[in-house]
């Protein structure tokens, strides 16, 4: 698109040639053919240096560019308006069912629902209304999937897995894999012992408007439930034990961990690579930080915490100031030898 | 199923209404329509509190409960019983191969054997009596799966994979990647280093009866093989470098990470998100705690191991407390410089 | 393949019985059937105590072996050159379109071009000349796979990514999932909040070279393009969030983790388990240890950190020395105090 065209589009006045332009980036990551934006004179060296071809910026800017400039109100909202005009289309995921698709007989699928190609729903399953099911899906025996609900690619959901209406459900996600539960059993004489399977006799069910992201792993309850909130939003990556109850209204970040039979609160964010202990509870609100490991249950007195034992910002801080205070404390000891040495000399 | 019916099989003692149950589950997740239980009258207040239509309680309980009663000799493992009733029923995966399922002509498959729907098996595999093969499954060429393996759906084994007999192994598991090895050149007068890919020829190689979670990544040798012992039981989202060698009846837990060529012993725990770097060995029996990261090898001295780099829970205990005493170290040194000035004064 | 035949192939000299050889491995992993090697006496105990079949060692080695011995000049580099001979052959992926992948009539594939079974290329796509795509693949709308590169079977690629040249792209990684990104709205009178999910615009575009591990996660820009540059190497489990820009040649260790719209100078390397905060700048050259937490921008002046937050070797050691020096100043403190009683009762 023309940069003169973007200009009408975005309500705003063009400076300098009316180059082509094929994408937006950030000012320091575009490069030609792209669209860029700054709105605050602060950073006006990434203008200076950006290899942008145009770029976004204030009605009021005196610094100029060094490519065409585009003046608008506001350039951040402008480039988010430019940015959905050079969105690669969103697939369109017509309502039917490919015919690779193996549907069960036995199976419901809603109205309006798109099933893709080489996707398996098995008996008992139930798709609701408006449902989008991507490609190369697995959904098992007696599974329920909510109206609207958007599932991508490669996912699976092993059997008696429910989950809400619009959700959305990202590649290669696992839904309802076995917990890890094991006994292990020492029989006299024997020179190994037996490690036997607790059957994992449960569910999960997904509440409304849950979204999860690529490879994240959910498993199935030991009895009853594994339970995901409504609302709930969870990254890439994660591993959420069996039994785990998730009120909802929270998020869990990349590569986070809830073990077993642990309960998070609503509003809560799990942020990424933190681990949290199983058979304990996180109160509503608490944010546990990157990379915190947090052994006991949370009362919400703490909102944030951090580090491994997860403890208070404060507390945190002061133990990464430790080996500072230590140091001068050693120093200050010195000096108190020396300053006893001089009053046993006087005597 | 109504709960009089429950008590009768449970051989439990109803009161209350015949209410119908659905499901199990524990006090505080309990809904209508739950049996849930309890064994101890310290947990009363959850008994209290819990919103199941029905609960299990041991035949002396005299604090009440506000729903149906079925009192019995063992609330849990009455419990555990119902929950099998109620489980989702496993699906029956019959012996055949689906019309769907692309079997090379040159692979070899058992008695007995399943094959679900858009799986592939390529030539030279031999599929052992009585596998498991779920959907959507890759087995490429020249692997072995033991007798009575059980494969979910959306697997991959690459070329030359062992797999022993009676595994489990779910969703999107991924055995005998490349592991990770690069040789970087700097050849002279180029701005810019050559990065060469080491071939990795060798493959994975799995005993009977193991177990492996959803989406767990295991890559291949370098040259040899990579082992996983007998009856080692791994989580979700566990990373085993090339070369590894578990000896077996140990357990990984989920997020944990092993680096290349590294050693774990018999009867070994690596608890959630731990980190075990390459080249050591951890000796029989030691357990990682969660997040720990171990740099050397550990010789069996310390059974359990915690914190980065791991130490004793002793050695770690001591280094949570470090703030405190710190602490109290220099409130001491502040008292010695007042008492040391009172000394001089006082001269 | 018998012991006379490889010590000719590996112009070595052979000692002992002429026996069957199947496989390489190391000194202590290795079995019968293995050849194993060592150029070292003084791993002398390890030769003593293997079960190889065979093992190559110099020609000046003196303390002989308990198995078939066959001596080279280089006894590391004669086994890499069996190990190949034995590795499993890989599998040949000729050129051609297997009859049940479904590509699109307006994709493009290239010349000679292998796509297999069941594999999905869905329109616009464009796949370059010599690339092998696996079976049981997704590739999305408008997506761009370089010439020569090779997909493993089971991978998902969302709309519009694109891949350059002579990439590996290893079993079940994800390309392309909407990156993590939520407004959280509260309406005045509501009892929660709503939790809006703000598009994700962009897309993923991967340099020449690349290679990436089983079960990666790169997530798609918000707007523009997460960048991974050419010749970087992502080992498995690996989360790269939106807007990441890695500028190429670094590498990436299993179960590492970059936040959003982080920058990876050139020549970095993240070591496992390791996690980078988002909208930071990791300088050229710079290592991440395993397990470390970057919190802020590393400008290059330290090469090396490790820890969390990420500090450089020397104060990461200082730190870990932190209880030994706290425990000797409490004894001097001790120390101190006696003196000081001491020179107030002589007064």
């Amino acid at each position: 698109m023309k940069a003169s065209e973007l200009a009408k589009i975005l309500d705003g006045a063009l400076e300098g040639d009316d180059v082509e332009i094929v994408a937006c980036g950030g000012l320091e990551e575009a490069r030609a053919g792209d669209l860029s934006f700054c709105k605050d004179p602060k950073h006006v060296k990434l203008v200076e240096a950006t290899k942008a071809s145009a770029v976004l910026l204030p009605r009021d800017w005196d610094r100029g560019a060094p490519c065409t400039i585009i003046r608008v109100e506001d350039p951040n909202r402008a480039c988010m308006d430019a940015a959905e005009i050079f969105a690669p289309s969103e697939p369109r995921r017509e309502p039917g069912v490919h015919p690779t698709a193996i549907i069960d007989p036995d199976a419901q699928v809603g109205r309006g629902v798109h099933i893709g190609a080489y996707t398996i729903v098995e008996k008992g399953a139930i798709i609701g209304d408006g449902a989008i099911i991507e490609a190369q899906v697995f959904i098992g025996e007696n599974c329920r999937v909510g109206e609207r609900t958007h599932i991508y690619p490669q996912v699976s959901f092993r059997e008696g897995t429910v989950c809400g209406r619009d959700c959305i459900i990202h590649c290669g996600v696992r839904i309802g894999g076995d917990g890890y539960g094991f006994n292990t059993v020492f029989d006299p004489g024997s020179p190994v012992p037996r490690i036997e399977k607790i059957p994992q006799l449960g569910i999960v069910e997904i509440g409304d408007g849950v979204e999860i992201g690529s490879n994240t792993t959910i498993d199935r309850a030991r009895i009853g439930r594994t339970y995901i909130g409504p609302m709930t939003k969870i990254d890439n990556l994660v591993q959420i034990g069996h039994n785990v109850k998730i009120k909802g209204f929270s998020g869990l970040i990349a590569q986070s961990g809830i073990a077993g039979s642990t309960e998070i609160g609503r509003g809560c964010l799990i942020w990424a690579q933190a681990g949290v202990s199983g058979h304990i509870k996180i109160a509503d609100g608490v944010q546990v930080g990157p990379q915190a490991g947090v052994p006991q249950s949370l009362d919400g007195s703490v909102k944030y915490v951090i580090g491994a034992p997860a403890e208070s910002m404060k507390d945190f801080g002061a133990r990464v100031l430790l080996p500072k205070l230590l140091a001068k404390a050693r120093a200050e000891i010195k000096q108190l030898k020396a300053d006893i040495a001089a009053l046993k000399s006087a005597k």
